[in-house]
């Protein structure tokens, strides 16, 4: 007889950070795509983040993100009586680091104005020097000619906006005309602004979340509250930085924090559909059928508004599977809105149930 | 702007009991088979356990188990006073109950006997009366007349072997011979005895693990000393109780525990290669090529005398991709041990990892 | 050197349930009396609950209790098929164990009726058997003459109101004349009724806050969702079942469920400032002074509403030191509510923060 | 009726990172002194660390600890090209921070040669700069004149010493004469040194206990596994600088890790008579009398060793208190062995428990 008490296994799952591993997360690839969880918004000491930019890689890695962009502010660089600005530091620091760990960092810089137009990052650039200019167009102008994929920072942050609604301003109107604003911050940190996916949707953009954060991210999403990071799902063609790039101008995107999926209707109902599967009607007694409901995802699904008879509503936990008790009376489909999969301003995917 | 403090899933997650859903334990089907999550060896207020039936398929539901046995001593019911002797209650209370939550309830008992031949458990009984009965050989005999599968249960319990060591006695050798020993315990809640693994081999019987579990599954086994109960795995045709029944017979099973797997090598070693994946190297420097190793089951595997020149140990997080950094002065096969696969009473799986 | 990976006594506290041990809960005793941590009302397998009376016993213990009652139903009893019933069982089972173990045993029942009267705990009896009568007078009578106090439960619990608000039917008002009401629930389980704290401080009642709890305590509040279950705060001459008694009889309670306090502001106001002590300032700047405020309790304190120019809202985490930073524009006292001492239907505690 | 689904403050409490608490560490004074908990050894950017100092402030204030060094390396500096060297650039960043705080900051540096004579820390200094000179002896002189507390950092660290065990050099004997050792690090980081409380008794040194973390402390220290960060309890007239300073050369130390305590008996017995109560005996059976232990601090104590019929092992929870069931056959003293308290080499601490 030998007693386990606790096997050398575990004791190094606890006792241990162990580097060099990145976690699973459980989300389904759309058909010709895998699905990259990416962070477009991050901060370290080259501006007024607190932590080294080998850190933000090695976070992104044990959460199981595919990419990161590091955007230091331009405009604001409170650390530079000890660090010295260098625009593009974060990005030479952490290229060969990314390389070498199966890791896509994507080269970016934070555009950093009073509102309007407010704060823009600019990703895919080779150069950060160049948008270090006067005029916000010409830095825009210069991070376009670098081949710049343009994301509107949230656009509805109090600081800027004092009553949290985003607005398009004559600037904005300007930028989107000329195709100068590829994607929007829905998610910016444990904010949502409902509003972006109006103008997405009207502007055919890409729907963006991302963390924004400066400090450590481990204790800014502590477990159990925050399961994971605000982030964006890209639906790529390969993980491949190039493809990343690609999939994000064609604005192919959902974007998910906590329990909460948003984006465009045509990306987030084949996403849900993916997520669960249904099981054949197991039983039945006098009154009832039952069948089973797996959702083989990472998120939680609320479904509500259900047809009369039919659950009102129905918790579809992640990585579970899900008994529904559902009344012989019953004969129209069973169709749900999903409470946190937000497809518009005021808009719930809609999905059915076929068992 | 909308805040997301905590969203109404996450508080639905947190401050209740979700109940009617089944986790999903991550471990491959072995081709042809669904691997059943299995509990043999439980008790209940009807012998000296301190909870209801009915709370023993609500715990085993929320675990992701998809069978157990209530196996309640015919000769020790300490609460007999209060709870009047019925050897077949749990069975009667729980039948139904498993069969409408699409849950197998296998009908058992356990034969407790002084050392030789210690406690056994007959499962896929239809009426545990018929086994109360005075000479242990009669008892065994009712059960095989029902056409149980005996098992063995802690045969190195120290309280009935002060050395923990199980042996074979005479009555042991008697029952292997008319064949009514069908499976041994290797796992007994925090125990584990590895000359089961021999005896097993030697004589074609099921590796057994089980809880043996009195109080509260939930207290016993709490995260994250202990992830997981004890528990077989099974190899089954179907998910139905008659397959289960003809994998148990066949000695289709491993048992896991912990971060422990254990069993014989023809089920491990495939067990072990659906678990895991092996990516192509991506990129090198001067000295080193990378690989990553792809882990999607919800078992660490510590991979242990590696090669000369090659990483000496491995550990494989649980669903996560670990890196791999390798000189490239290893030419031979990448061969380890899995230091927490036990094939053998001190044997580890052998395996190779293939980038 | 020596690593330590996980010392020894680590392991133990992750791997075992251990026994024999009560946690501490940090709360203030008021002055001349012991705050007693009580949950007066649990049911076990005797009646419609689904575990053994030790459970409870044990449960209660290691959540740092000091006392409870079993009050099995006199009217619901739908295991009585296969567990007979007998109404003083659980006192039969669980008074010499709790001795034993230096805790409290109060010999209760429920008398569960529909509404009105609805469901009341007789707690102090000596026979329960004597209180299962037809004419709930005669119960009450019954209970009484053994001395008993006695609680309404859950007023307004929706399956008997189903407005959910506690009301005084005749035969309410005709047990408050005749002095048969001793205490109401404010907390049952995760509910609570505001309106309760009016009746209580009207009729001069105890206010009452307790479980209910059918399964199992540790499942039923997990942590962090919920750091206690529902209790009974007594403030008693001493640690014994007679000073608990003549502790309920006079109204020493409040109430403690998750961080929400309860009660009558008597007992409120002193425990909220024998929980925190104010420290003197301590620094300065141009604009402001510092000071900080210990929270030596378990339970956080969230004030608000404060005056103008201070902080309008401090959260005093539970075991914490917290900093307030107080400009020197503020001359008037530090006036706050307790958010999470509720002290009337309408009202929170008041209280002055003194540096 | 009200749901307390989740209520408002445990909402903060999960949601975020709140700032400007210091957590209650469970720690009794000794009589004529406070218990300042301390880390003397951190790192940052401004070496080979990788967090902006003020997270170390805010790391330890979080923790509960009462003073910190930040102890960057004098001749290891590998990100100076992107940070140029200032080595009292942690100090001039954190100072104002931390008075505004309540909390001390000492200012320190980490002379950083090979072994012989290994790192050392040089604690309470003014200029770092001054300490930047080839020679080693040089280097200690400087800081000497400034009055610095000189602590040996890890004497038995692997890449210095390949066997594990901390030798006294001749460098170090001829330190030791010249009074220039002050205290040496008994745990660093998850490693420690036994030989060291040889040393620190024989040479009237303090015993010190320091994370040396380079990192993020909340990611090295995971609860559960780790309860807390290495750190130093320092005995100290008041919670102010120069009274810490004072106790440091006066030796009056503890070390405090996981759940180990190491130091000088003189401070680890009445450290832990402190910690504990011994409560009346309750009551008693034919065989056994009862007792309880209370442990009112944040250490679990594991008493061993067990005089014959007593019990062998007792194991006090943390904050909790203990029932001890004992045999009348018992009439000489209690004594035991405190497992987890080290008091030498080889030496556990004795002590007696009187109930």
């Amino acid at each position: 007889m030998k007693k386990l008490t606790i096997s050398v296994l575990l004791i190094i799952a606890f006792a241990f950070n162990v580097t060099g591993q990145r976690k699973t997360i459980n989300l389904p690839d759309l058909p010709g795509y895998v699905t990259l969880k990416c962070d477009f918004h991050l901060h370290t000491v080259f501006s007024d983040g607190n932590v080294w930019p080998a850190v933000r890689i090695d976070e992104a890695l044990r959460d199981g993100l595919d990419a990161i962009a590091i955007t230091d502010h331009l405009e604001y660089t409170p650390k530079k009586d000890y660090v010295p600005v260098d625009f593009n530091a974060a990005w030479k620091i952490g290229e060969k680091y990314a390389n070498e760990r199966n890791f896509i960092l994507v080269h970016g810089t934070e555009i950093t104005r009073k509102m309007p137009p407010g704060h823009f990052n600019a990703l895919f650039i080779q150069d950060a020097n160049l948008l270090a200019v006067d005029s916000v167009m010409d830095a825009y102008e210069a991070a376009i000619k670098q081949g710049a994929f343009l994301q509107w920072n949230h656009p509805g942050w109090k600081s800027q906006e004092p009553d949290g609604i985003p607005k398009l301003y004559p600037i904005h109107m300007n930028l989107l005309e000329k195709g100068w604003i590829h994607g929007i911050e829905f998610f910016n940190d444990n904010e949502y602004y409902p509003l972006v996916l109006t103008f997405c949707k009207q502007y055919n953009l890409a729907v963006m979340g991302n963390s924004d954060n400066h400090g450590v991210i481990s204790e800014d999403y502590q477990k159990p509250a925050w399961p994971n990071r605000p982030m964006t799902l890209v639906f790529a063609k390969s993980r491949t930085s190039d493809a990343l790039k690609e999939a994000l101008f064609a604005g192919r995107t959902l974007v998910y924090f906590g329990d909460k999926i948003a984006g465009k209707e045509e990306y987030a109902k084949p996403f849900f559909y993916l997520c669960i599967s249904v099981g054949k009607s197991y039983g039945e007694n006098e009154k009832s059928i039952f069948f089973e409901v797996t959702n083989k995802s990472d998120v939680p699904f609320y479904l509500v508004n259900g047809i009369p008879e039919a659950p009102s509503s129905i918790y579809l936990t992640a990585n579970s599977v899900t008994r529904v008790v559902l009344s012989k009376k019953v004969t129209s489909p069973l169709i749900y809105d999903v409470k946190n999969i937000m497809t518009g301003e005021n808009e719930m995917l809609k999905i059915e149930l076929k068992y």
